[in-house]
């Protein structure tokens, strides 16, 4: 049943490099906001932030065999993601098979399920996203698929979609939107730099954003 | 149905400041073990801490509408404090909303539900306690309430109340008991100074405290 | 009903050192990938790796009592281990009893529960490992046991056994096995090291571990 | 510490009843949404359906000595609402407990922890809604408190207050609000009413709430 | 943002209800152990079993409007599937809309979220799969949209999937797929039959589907 | 690593029986209040009740191979006690297994894991205490061990030890202590009969227990 897509499209790099630019809170609002990943997945270490495209792994429960599978189909600049078939915490990715994906170019780890030699990890500066940290070992006895789409910690991720992480979490973009996404985040970073200025002023979001009328309308009661 | 109250009565910065230097487990301790919100509300950074008088602010879930209006409620010294009325993890809160906040004499943020831009508000040293970090967006479609009781991460905070907050979580004091209270936890940081040196001389708790008697009356066998 | 055992076995703590420097994820596959406890264990700080001969603690919900009566029990190198019997989240420990732990020679906590004052803890460089962190106070009302089996966030630990900590995450050897599994810990250590410089130089684990072949048999298609 | 009020105001019998008639989603809609504990409490067994006065019971984790003083302070008509100062799921009320309540004129019991013996509860149409159904027995060694203000599944419950229960969950009301709140209540169920024919016949809550347009200007597009 | 998609393709009627006969445990493992929705949507009373055409719903946390647009949608033998954008357990459905659904042909409900007045919809025989059973209300002021792409508990469903639905689960099946899966499901269960008799008989599955040799080679022991 | 061991001891049938007779709070209590597991074992219908030695299984993540080489070992009385490595609750069990382990004798499953067919289950009378009901297939691709010492939902169960299982969950009674514990539950249930008797009469537990002296000394205060 396993099957390895060799060959995907990306998106452009350059609009990668602007997405990640943005950020994953206001990526998301720019695209109507969705595309966002569990609030559960987590990073390993503070201050990461990057934009890649997304080799997809879809691996049974506690068994790891397709990371290795995987890697071989990386390119500069791709992150892995892998989804398993059912709920599973186990540690399916350490410093071993970082070194490997580090080496062909991976940027980085989104998993909905365990990491473990997180000091490693850390410390080589791979950034990991994930629904937990633990050692549990997994095995390779069965096979699953690489490059298909999946449904990664609640959101649909197709190989080649562009994933943006920080430490406000995952968020996904489809390859066709990156650019059209890049250039509405760009603009709400715009947009935001004279909000930003104001409201550190002291003039507040009520008469900035005109609020106040529509409040009352709604029936809001000062007291 | 949503209520803004404008005036509310808060404890004496001084009495305030004296909660902050004992920290949230003696504060929890010398009040007799009440006030403690639920574990799961967790601070965006190490090393923060503060007491602060509470503007709390009640919202339906997915719409942070009211924040912009609780924002303009806030004195010098405040803390804001929001509960949703249903469990919700989406981002109310990010950057702009700290700036503003931070503007107007906002002292950091409790939040039973999500937060977004931690990076960002980090590097502000605005300090947040939530249960999740999420840069899910919200709307502004529907009145809440400023100022009003609410159940925040299980405890209940009227406006006015003091926060007292640092690694070990976030705690609550009736505004009525903070300076009783207060008086308390010095009365514990003091006798605890004296314990603590005992206890790292290699003296036993058991000896200290003359617990071995009461320890063999209910049954305790060493074997 | 409480039994405290003053005499318990340890391992040798020249080999407790060794399992130290080979960490859990190592650990716990040397020795046939059990021993680990439940995930959610997660310690107060990070880069903290020890070993340490377990005491064990088994208390009722919301009692630290037996935590006196178990520091007692400590020697140099030991480490306490607390198992409630039903789920708590309490905080049974904080820098007094760290103060005190750390003065009779115990080397930190595992703890199925809460603990309190990590900010303390921290500065002391006292590392727990625990379920939550919370400032919840507990009474000392009923007795409980030390130096007895207890199951520890879904792991059995005996008196004796060994701990192996850091940020992985937390693992037991059996005291009898641990000759044998630090033995086999060093062996994987030293063959990883090969494949480490082989994977960096992008040499991949398909080929290192001859994989092509058991995947093509086993149904896996490249297209 | 502990306190035990042994006078409380209890709302209007033939009020509770007709509160009792509306069920609990019905109640709360007619009260502005509010007063809702969490949906993990779920009750026994299905079809029970009651509203009752609420004797609080504030208790430690993992101690049910309270629970006899409460029975105590019970009248005909009330129903026991227990709170544990810290989450726990420990099995606090069983078979016996309940034949005490009964013949006090108990009602049920609301216990945002455990409860045990569940065939005899059932048996005996004694309805528990719950956190947790489990064995784990309790102790009685420390004091809490009996009819004085808890929040329970992160709802405020005053001593006195009506409690709705059924297989929805449960809601509160506050006793000097259970008149209005009952007229409100009766109030919407005879709006339903019609509403329920007209959309039984096949018209749509479009037309009948008149939707359309307002959707229309918020943006919904059919395609 | 919102979009009502209009016209949707369904599968085969006749197909859908031998896959309705087949049961999800069945048709998950004919279509390849996929498809399966999380674990935690349960049905709000036991024994129902259904087979229907998804007509899909993208809500807003805590806003049911568009459950209304979607009931305009269904056709004789459809299934509602909701999901919101960001985790909500609030009560979206009850017995109106259950009135109004039915009416128009719906079969029932899968729902990503809560249900309230399941009593009502029991006595009805209306039969929902969901993640929560809670009173909480919900607004209307926020548009989401109806038979668009969601993934519900987990699973990517789109509009004209086949979602069956029995006492196991949840599980979905891309429309395209039906027909076959409904074959190999049928298929699975006529094989089934004779193991069952020969089980029943006392044979082993060691032997029926001779296991022995390969746990042997795989290294099983029996002492 | 995989074992099976095919040679245990079980404890004497007609303790069993008494053991079942007094279900498992009773016995819970008589035993010192431990051996229970996690509240979250639920039974897949209500009313089953028994006591049988437990056949113990250890098995990978999403993985049921194991349970066929249990069946072989079942004999009549006997229980299945199925616990995975790691988390995980996909369904290992389904209507075959259980026709097969009936048809060898078994009497039910203890499973910290999911089951599957629980329509079916529930026709054939086939009791199982369960994490979660699950459709999620299996493979059988890694050995495990039979009747080897597990932690099952927080609690040690060894081979051959007794399973008491009914409404309230699930407890494991060490197979030497069977005969102790069934005496001294029997002698908690003779005792109850009284304590029932003068409950239901109005005769308060303050009483009957004489609590009154001993809450006054703890500080109980009556206003």
């Amino acid at each position: 049943m396993g099957v390895v897509v060799q060959t995907i499209e990306r998106a452009d790099p350059a609009v990668i490099a602007r997405l990640a630019a943005c950020g994953v809170a206001t990526v998301h609002e720019a695209q109507g906001r969705k595309g966002l990943l569990a609030s559960y997945m987590r990073p390993i270490y503070s201050g990461a932030r990057l934009a890649a495209s997304a080799v997809t792994i879809s691996v049974p429960p506690g068994d790891n065999w397709m990371v290795h599978v995987a890697i071989e189909q990386l390119q500069a600049g791709d992150i892995l993601v892998l989804a398993p078939t059912s709920p599973c915490e186990d540690g399916y990715f350490g410093d071993l098979l970082a070194t490997s994906a580090l080496a062909r170019g991976g940027r980085g780890l989104i998993i909905d399920a365990g990491v473990r030699d997180v000091a490693d990890l850390t410390a080589m500066k791979f950034p990991v996203w994930s629904k937990a940290i633990s050692a549990q070992g997994t095995v390779k006895e069965t096979v699953g698929s690489v490059n298909v789409p999946v449904v990664c910690a609640g959101a649909l991720v197709n190989p080649g979609d562009v994933i943006i992480a920080d430490d406000d979490g995952v968020c996904v973009v489809r390859r066709d939107d990156a650019a059209a996404v890049a250039g509405k985040a760009e603009a709400r970073v715009a947009a935001e730099e004279d909000k930003r200025k104001r409201l550190a002023a002291g003039e507040l979001g009520l008469d900035i954003y005109k609020m106040r009328e529509r409040l009352a309308e709604k029936g809001l009661k000062y007291v």
